[in-house]
This record gives C-alpha cells, sequence and structure tokens, in this order.
C-alpha cells in the first residue's frame, strides 16, 4: 500500500496509459501550467504532482481511476480548487494523480416543470444559478467563490453560504448523483425523485466526503420558484443575543420567507469600510453590531396585497420599539441591495487587506448563540489580549466565522505562533457548547488532525470502517478527513 | 456465523444475563404477551423469539447488545410495530431477540427559542406533534399511524407522509441522533446543530437503513413555527396532468406555503365511502379524480392582508377558467377540514374493507406523474383485466400508493398467485421512468428480494460493503433491506 506522503514516483507507464485514455486536451504536465492546481488558493499549501488528468466524461474518469487503483496510484479529485480546507489540493511527495473535473462542465438538463436541472460535476456555480434564473427558477447555493467553484466541489464538501436557514445545505440541494467509486466502477444515482426508501442512503454519504470515497461525476440538481419579491434591509442591532431574536420573530412576520440573516460586528465591516473600494456606511451613526437582513418571495407583488419591503417595515418598525433594533436602511432597490450584500461578502477580502488573521468555522446550537459570541470574544482576548476578534456569519444556522485578526502592525509569525493557543481555546468553548469545529468548509487536510481532539473515538472508528470498506486500498483522496 | 433463518436456540445463559440487565419490568417472555410484538400487524409475518427486551436507557440497550454480540446472536430492534414491509419483525426461527424500544419514551428537552427537541426513540409519534404544539410549534411528520408509531421506528424508515412536499421526510426533521452500534458501543451524535461538516454524514446512514446497522437510542428534532391560517379545499380535477400543474401554480400563489397536495382517484374515494361510516362525498356530483389541497401559514391572519383561505379561493378560481379544476369545496372550518382529510386517510381501511389488493408504494420524477398513472393502470390492467387500480398519494414527492384492488367477489389465492406478475409489471415500469420501487415504505423483509432486480449491482455492492464494515457479524436485524 502506498503511503501517501512518501516521495515515491508514479510509474511511467501508468502515465502513458492516462495520456491515451484521455488525449493530449485532457493532460497538463507543464510546471507552470500545473500550479494552478496544486497550489492551493491562500498558497497554505502546496501539492506536487506528476500529472494534471481532466477527464472529458464519466467513462474516462472511470478508466483512469481503475488503471491507477490497479497501480496503485493515489487520486486527488479538484472542482474549482477553491476549498478552505486543502480538501482537494495534492501532498508534496509527487505520488499522487491530480484529476480535475474541469473540462466536465456542462448542463446536461433544465426540467423547470419537475424543478431540477442534470449537470455534470465541473460546472461552475455562477453558471447553474444563471442557467436556472434563465427558466424563471432559482437554484440556491450561493457564497463567495460562486464565480470559480464547481458544483462537484460544493457536493463534495456540502458546501454552505448565506442561504441555508431557507434553503438548506448543499445536501439538500440534489436528488441524485453518479459517483466513480476508488476502483474505477461507475455508480448511477442520478435519480430526479423526491423520496426513494431504496436501503442505504449512498447519496448523503458521498456528498460531504470531500473526494475521499469517490469522484462525484454528475448530479440531478432540485430548483426552486424563483423569488419575484425581494427585501433586503441593514440594521444595527442591540447585540447578538438581539439578532436572534429578530429573526426567531421573523420566520412568522415573513410567512416562513426570511431567506438570510446575517451577523457582523463593527470591527468587520470597518475592515471592509477602510480596504474597499466604492464602499459607504449605509446608517449616519456607528454601531456595534449589524445584521443584513433579506426576505424572498415567489409571488410578485400585487395590488391589495402587502409587499415583502412593506410587511419587513412593519416588522422592523416593532423591532425598533423593542429596542432590538437602534436603526435600520431598508433597499430602495437593487443597487442598494447589492452594496448592502458587498459589505457582508467582502469580510474575508477586508480582513485579508487588514493583515494576518486565524480563522474558526463554527457552528452552535442557534438558541445558544449570544452566549457563544460573549464567552468566545472573552476566550480569544485571554490568549492574545490585543488581538482583534471578528465574528460573522449565518444566524439561522448557528454557524459563524469566529474569526482573530492581529493587532495592528504585529509581527506576523509572533502572531501565528500563537494560532493553535487560540484555536484549541475556541474549539475547546466550541464542544462545551456542543458544537462543530467545522460547520461549512470541512476537514480536509487543515482540520484532519484536530477532528480527533473534538469527536469520540466512536465517530472516528466508525468513519473508518466506512473509509476502509469503500477505499480498501487508500487511495482516494488519502490524508483528508480521516486516516486510516 | 448464525444463520438468521436456521432454528438454532439462543443460549439459556445468555437470557438470564439479559435479565440481570434489564430486570423483571424489561422482558417479556410470555407467547400471548410476545404476539403484539412478534406478529406483524397485518399478519403477513409471524416472528418468533424467546424473548422480548424493553431496555429502559441507552446504558441498558448497550449493555444487551454487547452481551448479544459476545454471543452471537441476533437483535431485531422494533418501535411501535407498525412498518409495512416487515423491517421490525423477527424471523420464524427463534434464534433472535427482539429489543423493543417502547419503555425509552420520554421527553427530553424542548426548546422552542432554538426550535428543537429532543426525544427517547420510543416516543409515540402523536406526543411529539402534542408536546410540540403545546409550545407554539410544530413537528410535522404525519401519517395514518401517529398514534401508535414511535419516532425511532420513523426515523429508522426515514417515514414519510402527507407534509414531505413542504417539510421533507423523516431524514430532514432530525439534526441529531445518538445510535447503539452491534457491538455495544454508543455513538452519541446527538448534536442540534443546524450545520456540521466534520467528516461523514453518520446521521444519514443510520437514518433509513431500517435497524440493520445500529439501533437508534435517542433524537434531537427540528421544529417549526406552528401554522396560524390554514386553508383546506377538495377539489375535482380533470385529471392527474391537471393535479401536477395545480401543484405548479400553487407555490407561487401560496408564497411557497403548499403543505399538502394528495391526488385520489374515484375508485379510491368510493371504497371509504362505501366502508367508513360518517363519510360524505363533499361534492354534489361524481368525478374521476380529486385532489386535497392545504395551504398553511404561520403568519396569523390579520385585517388588510388576504388569508389564506382567500388567497386560495383566488387561485381555484383561476385554475377553474382553465378548466383544470372542474369543481371545489373550500373548509369553512376545522371539522369539515378534518372530514376531507378522513377521505384521504382512511384510504388503506376502505381498501382493506372491500377484500383484497396488492400494494406498491412508488415514486417517480413529479413532470412525469401523469404520464406513469396512465401507463401504469394500463400495466395492471393487462395483467387482470377485471382489477379496480386505486392509484393515490403525494403529487409534490412524485410518490404514489398504486395499488390494485380484486375484482368483486373474486377468489382471494386466485387473485393473489397474480401478485408477482403485478408487482414486476408496475415496477418495471416505475424504472422505466428512473423511479423508485420503494419510495416510503422501505425495504425490510418484503422488498429484499426485489431490490437486487431493480437496483444495480455496484449499489448493491456498496450497500454491503457498508453492511459488512458496520455489523462485520450480522447480527443486526440480519435479513432486512440486504442480505451479505
Amino acid at each position: 500500500m502506498p503511503d501517501s506522503l512518501s516521495t515515491t514516483s508514479v510509474p511511467l507507464p501508468l502515465l502513458d496509459r492516462i495520456r491515451a485514455i484521455v488525449g493530449p486536451k485532457g493532460v497538463i504536465e507543464d510546471a507552470s501550467e500545473m500550479r494552478r492546481y496544486t497550489v492551493e488558493w491562500r498558497d497554505i499549501y502546496v501539492g506536487r504532482v506528476p500529472l494534471v488528468v481532466r477527464p472529458a466524461s464519466t467513462e474516462e474518469v472511470s478508466a483512469v481511476m481503475r488503471l491507477c487503483y490497479e497501480a496503485g496510484v493515489p487520486v486527488v479529485p479538484q472542482g474549482g480548487n477553491t476549498g478552505l480546507v486543502g480538501g482537494g489540493v495534492p501532498h508534496e511527495g509527487g505520488n499522487e494523480i491530480l484529476l480535475s473535473l474541469d473540462r466536465m462542465n456542462r448542463i446536461l438538463a433544465v426540467d423547470p416543470v419537475g424543478y431540477t436541472m442534470t449537470v455534470e460535476a465541473g460546472c461552475i456555480l455562477k453558471t447553474i444559478q444563471q442557467t436556472a434564473a434563465d427558466h424563471d427558477r432559482l437554484f440556491p447555493l450561493s457564497l463567495a467563490a460562486e464565480g470559480s467553484c464547481s458544483i462537484g466541489g460544493n457536493l463534495s464538501t456540502n458546501a454552505g453560504g448565506v442561504q441555508v436557514l431557507h434553503y438548506g445545505n448543499a445536501r439538500n440541494l440534489v436528488l441524485g448523483i453518479e459517483v466513480v467509486l476508488p476502483d474505477g466502477r461507475i455508480w448511477n444515482g442520478l435519480r430526479a425523485l423526491k423520496k426513494d426508501n431504496t436501503g442505504y442512503d449512498l447519496k448523503d454519504l458521498f456528498v460531504g466526503a470531500e473526494g475521499t470515497l469517490g469522484i462525484i461525476t454528475r448530479a440531478v440538481l432540485k430548483l426552486w420558484p424563483k423569488p419575484k419579491d425581494v427585501a433586503t434591509s441593514w440594521l444595527a442591532v442591540r447585540d447578538p443575543a438581539a439578532a436572534v431574536e429578530i429573526l426567531s420573530g421573523a420566520h412568522a412576520a415573513s410567512e416562513d420567507n426570511v431567506t438570510s440573516c446575517e451577523l457582523m460586528s463593527r470591527q468587520g465591516v470597518e475592515f471592509v469600510l477602510a480596504h474597499l473600494p466604492g464602499t459607504s456606511d449605509p446608517l449616519a451613526a456607528r454601531h456595534d453590531w449589524y445584521l443584513l437582513l433579506e426576505w424572498s418571495s415567489s409571488r410578485p407583488r400585487r395590488e391589495g396585497s402587502a409587499s415583502m419591503a412593506e410587511r419587513m417595515e412593519a416588522y422592523l418598525a416593532d423591532c425598533l420599539e423593542r429596542g432590538l433594533v437602534l436603526d435600520a436602511a431598508l433597499a430602495q432597490n437593487e443597487a442598494q441591495a447589492q452594496a448592502m450584500w458587498k459589505l457582508r461578502e467582502s469580510h474575508s477580502e477586508g480582513q485579508k487587506l487588514e493583515g494576518p488573521s486565524i480563522k474558526h468555522d463554527i457552528s452552535i446550537p442557534v438558541a445558544r448563540l449570544a452566549e457563544f459570541v460573549g464567552k468566545g470574544i472573552a476566550a480569544m482576548k485571554q490568549v492574545v489580549p490585543d488581538c482583534r476578534p471578528v465574528p460573522f456569519g449565518h444566524v439561522g444556522d448557528g454557524n459563524l466565522h469566529f474569526n482573530c485578526q492581529s493587532a495592528p502592525g504585529q509581527d506576523k509569525a509572533a502572531f501565528f505562533a500563537q494560532a493553535e493557543a487560540i484555536s484549541h481555546a475556541i474549539y475547546d468553548l466550541v464542544t462545551s457548547f456542543g458544537g462543530s469545529i467545522s460547520a461549512e468548509h470541512g476537514i480536509g487536510r487543515l482540520k484532519i488532525d484536530e477532528l480527533p481532539l473534538y469527536r469520540s473515538e466512536v465517530e472516528l472508528d466508525t468513519m473508518r470502517a466506512i473509509k476502509r470498506a469503500l477505499d480498501p486500498k487508500n487511495l482516494m483522496n488519502p490524508g483528508k478527513v480521516v486516516r486510516i
């Protein structure tokens, strides 16, 4: 069995046979051309492979996998290479093949009546969103990397984003998948069924497995009615507890049409305002906490019935009266709504431009979110007293990006030397809240050694048993999620 | 390895040790008392066990499982014994232990703010529904057996019901579970998290596994806002194609508040009217096809805004004009709504009282539902020309109970002799539509030998690999779902 971290090279005859399967367009071997596949986009990992293979069909993926399986060569599947935990990046040893799905990027079918779309795994998320919109439908997965991430990667990581609250995460947006197994066999689970109780839920096992059990090659996605009446507001709120309360009441006030509810702190917003050109504060005064609230209805505005904006306004007036909301700006047009979203979606960029930061993608039960924010900030400051906490995220999911920005001008190396202590302080607290150390980004390579600290031996052991059962040679994206 | 169909008996010392763990209240050994556990409720299977064990806690379940694992004795877990495929019924050989969860029936916690409820697996579904309602919340799982089925069984079978359209099936109603593994180890996955991407999705593997991978002992359920404004109508519709079109438009017209959309044929309704006292036809004239449509909003009716009933009425007027709806009755009060639901929910009883029938629980892509109904009826009649097809079910899920009633006065044995031919005709058609031979009931014992005919060898083999990995001795509800 090959050790994924060894420097054993891939046998040359295997490379020849792979070239023969996929043809000249299907391989990249030039070192500089390979970099966009082998280097993690934030330069955290720099992998090395002899060859990037880009199959054009499921059959080609299958043939390549079969060869690698027989030769005992590990394969790293990759979508848009936008992941945040190194799940799609090869190791440094040069003994793995990188298999990119980027040539399998076709929309295969759209069924607006049945509310489904069938796509190849390499389809860019944005293309899927736009195709749905062209058919008066919505594919609700929405996240910062949507212009370059692929649906195969989204499914393999069970991606989250800003509309999980209403539509669920990627797992909930897919009806069926096709998977090439580690030995090259093809599982056709490409079913467009809302209900199917014929045995174990294989689909949900491959979704979120980060390519360690097989390669998702095609998918039948669910579509929703396209929103016709959207209200967006930017709120200054009393505190995180108020944010939870505002959301709790918003469900009924909007008739279950809350599609986003994003919490931000002044600190995070300030980084955006300072570094991103063209951004401005929608409110006159400074406030400590903000909420971006969006309600969407699939029913067009009509005479004699209150629009979403009118209903939201009425609800916010009530929240102002109760002291939950301190000030509010309701977007008057699409441009204003987009400007509010820009403040939210530039949070990562704002932090990056401000300087070094240590990131956490955690979740806790929604009801305890406010309590966690207070204790989490205190825990962070106990380790690094002058750090600048930047908590933000998805209130309805109990999912916070609980980041820690270095003090202005602090030495980068000295700051990162504290990374482990900060992360463990946060993760220990998360665990005491019954939470998760990876709400939406996954485990990949980044958290593979953290997972055993925060999940039970029984849980890890069950995962390992599944991994061994489906990938007995440990050739499928080894060294990610779980070690066997 | 014991053969589950052999007549090897369970070692007596093991029974003594089990008695010692659970005490006198925890065992039933009297043959007549055991019958309500060992006999399938429709008398399709009559199992035999030396002992029914009824643990009072997860720890007792764990201790019993450990003993049985060491002794190599198979265990059949059981909830309310209301399943439709024999998944919870022991075999005839007498070499299995039946483990009932019926003493573990406590509600452990209700969190209305976080919209969760934590329960033991033996909790009766109705109790859970009522507890949610007492807290102004909704637990949306709703099905005919709700007064006696248990949540552990609902989760183990990934139960469906009449509100899947809006809320999803049981899989979508649970955040976390606790499972006792075949060797007695306890997996605590009892997390109240909306998002958690820390490794493989174990929860969804145990949900729907019909007790063949472990025993679900506790669960954290999701709650929803309680509906405050509900509109129910009974419609005569042009045909099944019209039903699909009515539902398709209803999403937007109701602002995504369609909670049920149930199709029935005149034949099924007639059996109910003929055999169930106190039922009556809501409409004056006879029609071939009916639809029960329900819209529910969590926002109370208020001045100046159209109620659900008003909106539904406006939409139905439009559907009447377009010839989709032929006649309609809108429930004016709760009693009228219940009377409409009684016509739908008594369908199984009506058929039972009418005489023998052969049942199918199938699903197909929603967009092709009408086409399937036509071809399915033709396929049935080709095998048994004078049979009476009774198709009914959940339009939004593409899930039909596609039943076949014998001709009046037909000999029972002669009718059932044709069962396999009828079922295969239907299942072959389902497969040609990319459908499922078990949409919500599961595989259990009833369909274990059908599954390999309608699912690929790759799929079966992957299921077997998982079963072997998690239950290497094949002691966990053997002979159900998949054979290894």
